[in-house]
């Protein structure tokens, strides 16, 4: 996909003027004899150029403050991203503001144009729908440096990304290979249109020739939504021996249901999570996960935000950048197996 | 220099009405012909006028958005006071920016300073010091709306916090009565001169007439910090039976490390936490703890923030509300006690 909007460069090459007499003309600068400026704006017009106050402010003042919606205070993985970028953002020079959607779609437009509003110089998005992203790329389209956090290969816009299939994938591979053939899936995330890890799933019980033990939605992605979905799931036709929870936060709380219903784990059931979060790692029965690449996300988003950033000359093409993370397994699936 | 924003005196000469005229427009008030209403709306839309914001800050100089700063966005418990903020303050019509200190002085001071310079209405924030509170005060008695969440009654700023001198005393007190006398604590808070927590614990074990029988700083406040920390509080020469870890997070790590070196607890060692968050509700040793008044924080603080932003002639004298915390006993003190 080509960019569709006209740039500065496109308006000097047709009026024969430096981008930077246009810029300044664009922004009716005393500077620049009025004769001069009305034929430029007139060829702005011609050409259909939109006035983009945010490209103007960025060539004119920068404010050294990013922006960074979060989809979700109460997710772990996502504070502890947040935190990491802060911290190389700040090492750059640049502060952080964050935002919540509460996953809310209006919300997270509302944050987008706040961020906008108040002149941050780029911004960092965790988006509610991975694919839902018109009101994002109309932003990318007006020269605006952003990152996804989340997002799709088709997204025509800059994104850093966990690959979310392949790492739930990866997990009930691990599964499979563990001898487990019936295998539920808790997945919150299909509410939001966010398959990606369904479709990993899928995909390896698939290869494997298996087909899903049974598939629940907890309604969120808390400890408490995995413990109460959890008689749901195990009153299955088919009785499951694994489980695959879409995040560490519900693995805990299908662990603790496991306690209390008196089976053991991974023995009776073997349970995954996704994210490694900290408390996985000290629950009691230490939890197998996939690792969010906390490290490299914040590296690799942050550090392509400052490239946008530093293109005074429009955007450079987007580039999708999808971390393959990796498995870690625990006692939860296969630490105390006899 | 470009300017920032399109404002009302730019569509004001775009279209040659008053900026007065300008202004009613945007507000659809009916004493503009519903034609000129039109004219000038078509005509903002062109020139990628923001009305939300920047409207509402040359009218009225409020922008309906709230800073909020925190200490640590890895602590569960005051990332779930953000979003609970956030959630209540869009009920109010306000939006809310995040910004974090990671608990450093000098970017406390630089989240406020940003936060001030973007014209948020009021902001609720976590200092780092409870008693290092001198750049605030200043703001306060330039007469900037903003609520302290942690403090000390001669803050001479708004507070609405919880009371952890109570909440501690609590807690020790709690073990206490199950017959301890011999209690140890994990104390991150006073490397930063945070002494309410540990003042409760000395005080609880004054009045039974008991001395610490250990005190260790694990150097933070995640689950790794409470589980390195395990061995010197188990080092120390009195055989600590009992422990107070000042988070959850600490006393989960706590908790892993008893599992792992056969201690049972709360048998051989009863361990209590602070915060009440969901993991330590789900561990396999539910923990004990203290609840963080979530909701009531929420509404105190939130509430009490409006009426100062709504008081346009000067600030009222400031009021420190201390919320004493309940006492949440699960199976970590005294759930399998023989």
């Amino acid at each position: 996909m080509g960019r569709a909007f006209v740039r500065l460069k496109d308006i000097a090459e047709h009026t024969g003027f430096s981008v930077n007499t246009v810029s300044l003309a664009l922004r009716d600068s005393p500077r620049i004899p009025q004769e001069t400026r009305s034929a430029i704006q007139a060829a702005a017009q011609a050409l259909n150029y939109l006035p983009n106050h945010i490209a103007q402010s960025l060539v004119s003042r920068e404010t050294r403050t990013i922006g960074l919606v979060l989809t979700d205070l109460g997710n772990p993985t996502l504070t502890h991203v947040a935190q990491a970028i802060e911290l190389r953002l700040a090492a750059k020079g640049y502060s952080t503001l964050f935002a919540s959607s509460n996953n809310d779609r209006d919300a997270e437009a509302k944050a987008i144009e706040i961020f906008r509003s108040r002149q941050v110089d780029g911004m960092l998005i965790y988006s509610r729908g991975h694919r839902d992203l018109d009101h994002i790329r109309q932003l990318r389209r007006a020269n605006y440096p952003l990152v996804l956090l989340v997002g799709d290969i088709d997204a025509d816009i800059d994104v850093v990304c966990i690959d979310e299939r392949a790492g739930a994938h990866k997990a009930v591979r691990h599964l499979i290979d563990l001898g487990h053939t019936s295998i539920g899936m808790l997945d919150g995330a299909d509410r939001f249109g966010n398959a990606e890890k369904r479709e990993g799933y899928l995909r390896a019980l698939s290869e494997a020739g298996l087909t899903p033990a049974a598939i629940v939605d907890p309604g969120g992605f808390s400890s408490q939504h995995g413990y109460d979905a959890m008689s749901r799931l195990m009153a299955a036709p088919e009785r499951v021996t694994a489980i695959f929870a879409v995040t560490d936060a519900l693995a805990l709380g299908a662990l603790r249901w496991t306690q209390i219903k008196g089976l053991r784990v991974p023995q009776d059931v073997a349970i995954m999570g996704f994210d490694n979060i900290e408390f996985g790692q000290f629950a009691a029965t230490p939890l197998s996960t996939i690792n969010y690449e906390v490290e490299q996300v914040t590296t690799l988003a942050v550090d392509r935000l400052l490239v946008l950033i530093g293109s005074k000359d429009g955007l450079p093409p987007p580039i999708v950048t999808m971390i393959e993370p990796d498995l870690v397994v625990r006692e939860s699936t296969e630490g105390r197996r006899g």
